[in-house]
């Protein structure tokens, strides 16, 4: 086997091996956006406003408590201020 | 107990699902950033260009493969537009 298809085969593992996380990570992102929507629904019963942004600022501080790296807390952040902006736009359940 | 103080503690319990999850998406988007940062390494040895945008492609329409809902898939394709684009601004390791 040359180098060259040695490389291939191990991106092609790895690749696998991403395909695999996106699965789980698809998962939890329903998973979350059913959490945020039911969230959502209860907020009048409990006199709180929709958008909260002080819950905004404790997530992104917590997920930077969660990192271990390589992925640096802004590189997060950015990733987790479009996960934040999806839910905010679904519509209700 | 109220409602109102009952609403408030359902919210605070989803809240707190939503607090595990996202300490296990972010382990899941790093490991996720070791992979494809292994795979950019790879690239040169098997002659391959940094940036493919049929992978691109690939990815998405598995993402949508593995969705069960309740985010639509073009929910998800705004969500992984924003993981791919961090993952390719990451410094090599």
């Amino acid at each position: 086997m040359t180098d060259g298809n040695d490389a291939l085969s191990q991106i092609q593992e790895h690749r696998a091996q991403i395909d695999a996380l996106d699965k789980e990570i698809v998962e939890l992102l329903n998973a979350r956006t059913e959490l945020s929507l039911a969230i959502r629904a209860l907020k009048p019963g409990a006199h709180m406003g929709l958008y909260d942004p002080r819950r905004e600022e404790e997530i992104f501080e917590r997920v930077y408590g969660y990192n271990e790296g390589p992925l640096y807390n802004d590189n997060l952040r950015e990733i987790y201020k479009g996960i934040l902006k999806v839910m905010k736009e679904m519509p209700s359940l």
